[in-house]
């Protein structure tokens, strides 16, 4: 419940647009006609869990205390994968035990995890095809009409935490992460923050990345700080370092994609 | 009105997103304020009504009784084709009399047509190119507001209910069906639901389709059933046999579209 | 605030879908849950603030007095531009200093800008690269809590008024305008309308467009008038002569895009 009393669900899928959102929508609004439905993204590309999972972490932060956040990309759908709800001290998160909140489990270290069970506030009958429409959006509902997450099934402790935003230290002096996400601008966000870097390494100052064997040595503090067509680093809003270039597509330009390797060295 | 009060209304659409969209929502919110707006779709194919009407027969039950379904894919604004108000049991529909809520016909055995006449509730002057904003937009806010479905014009009968998802028995134990929609995952929707089949053949068993000259004879009840690469049918969520394959794209492999035939016999 | 008391923002931004729409929205709800954001757009080609203010400027006027506009295609992020509130008599806008609301100007002739300094109604710590989220959606947020526009900072009249819409009269007879959209159905929205053309020309009559060497001389009141195949010109429902043709995507049969000279005559 947001704090001013209005119910605020977000949405995160890999649906697209059409019918499933509206199908999904629906059935949210025929358990909670009040409910505030917030689009994340319908976007994620599909059945890619770590693209959901990174989306969710960006941005869940923001939302008001009490807002339940939605999310489903689900290629187990249907088979004996679990449901989840997820409660923590601000949030509550809904959706198959999959690995999709995994970065909620590392950034929130107070929470408990629940396996829905009872079929008292499910759809029914529940396809076994289709979740979100028939699982997840009721429980999100009932969730924002105060229903206490015990109320859907059974604490349990073995949940699925398998993304994980890597950074390695490869050398005395020298990090490898990798290429999280490519956002519409073709920035190229990789899973490093500065303060991974202050953990890791002894050395600071200015990071210089290798990026598909091409150096970059610029860093700015934001984007519209650098001359055209040069290629530069910059902690992103997200917090984690990023790969630039004003006016064009850095992800096109180092032919980069989700999950290459990037190394950083500080000057 | 949705069932604690506040009202509802879902937009189904051709326009993609832009101003389009934005003028409509403006229009909607200038007669009532407080209405929740719902997009479903705004990405049907340019003048698809049948993609439209599909669409929204996949989702509009599951919304609360009071809902308005707004939908807008209009080839013939401005010419003579009426606008139209659909009232059901549970629900009212809103826009052009040209096949787009042909299905909602078929579905809903109680409705009452009536054609948009009265200009009372419309926004002046009426642009000759887009009604949605300036006639099905005020008449869907108007009828969230409690306006009866009378108020807008006369009762009609020889409204336009032109789609339909073609089952034809071809010979006594063979069905030919019609590919419906492909979903954003490559799966095949067919016009073929388990129901017709138990009506017009006398075999049951498990299904096997012909699709583009291959056969596909295994059935699974959820995706995460079959192994990889492997074609199978479902029944989908929307209750409709579907073509499928695990991780990849079963329209792009079959090389189908919208409107081939599928052939169905059963084991 | 609305006409009925519930608050309504408007979003029109270069984001894509994704978590920093996600992260937008979440910001303007944590300072005002009760908010009904509506999305216009999240695909503004990146950077293209004349796109985004066409947008705008096509359907802000449709919105009940009120309604906050916020409008983010922000190149410049993190360096001197300034951000803004513009106050008119029925609405408010908010969003970077950079010719995004140049047509607002042009056509409300009552406004007021203000430069947004106070820090108090920010986020903090303010992000160089995100200011969508840090300092736009709260203060678009307070408006709607009926913060007045004074309260952000200083009155200032050196705001940047850039883009317009060029219309010029080339000869006696004779206009030249632009292409200043291209829309989903691949109509050419041109800058001229025809208060424009009664204003600089004599003649009167019916519009011949000449358009990358093809002439078009037809020209009808709405799409279902025309042939198919047949290049034509209307008025469009925001006013501006647009060329289409029936079926097709005009864009595409005439090789044009935004920023393309057209010349205008009347028969």
């Amino acid at each position: 419940m947001g704090k001013e009393g209005r119910p605020i669900i977000t949405l995160t899928t890999d649906f697209g647009e059409g019918h499933y959102v509206g199908a999904l929508k629906g059935a949210i609004l025929d358990v909670c006609p009040d409910a505030s439905i917030v689009d994340i993204t319908h976007n994620v590309a599909s059945h890619d869990i770590l693209e959901g999972a990174f989306n969710l972490l960006c941005c869940y932060s923001y939302f008001p205390a009490g807002t339940v956040h939605l999310a489903v990309v689900d290629p187990g759908v249907g088979s004996d994968r679990r449901g989840i709800v997820v409660a923590t001290e601000k949030y509550s998160f809904v959706g198959p035990d999959n690995g999709l909140f995994s970065f909620i489990f590392e950034r929130e270290t107070v929470h408990r995890v629940f396996s829905v069970e009872s079929e008292k506030y499910l759809r029914k009958p529940v396809a076994p095809t289709f979740h979100g429409r028939d699982v997840f959006a009721p429980v999100a509902a009932w969730l924002v009409r105060q229903t206490e997450p015990e109320a859907f099934g059974p604490e349990i402790t073995d949940f699925v935490q398998s993304a994980t935003l890597q950074v390695e230290k490869k050398e005395p002096d020298r990090l490898e992460g990798e290429v999280v996400y490519v956002d519409r601008f073709g920035n190229i966000i990789t899973s490093i923050t500065p303060e991974k870097v202050s953990e890791l390494l002894r050395q600071s100052g200015s990071p210089r990345f290798l990026v598909n064997g091409r150096k970059i040595s610029r860093h700015h503090k934001f984007y519209a700080e650098a001359p055209p067509e040069e290629l530069f680093s910059l902690v992103g809003s997200s917090g984690y370092y990023e790969i630039s270039v004003a006016g064009r597509q850095a992800a096109d330009i180092l032919e980069v994609k989700r999950g290459d390797k990037v190394q950083l060295e500080m000057d």
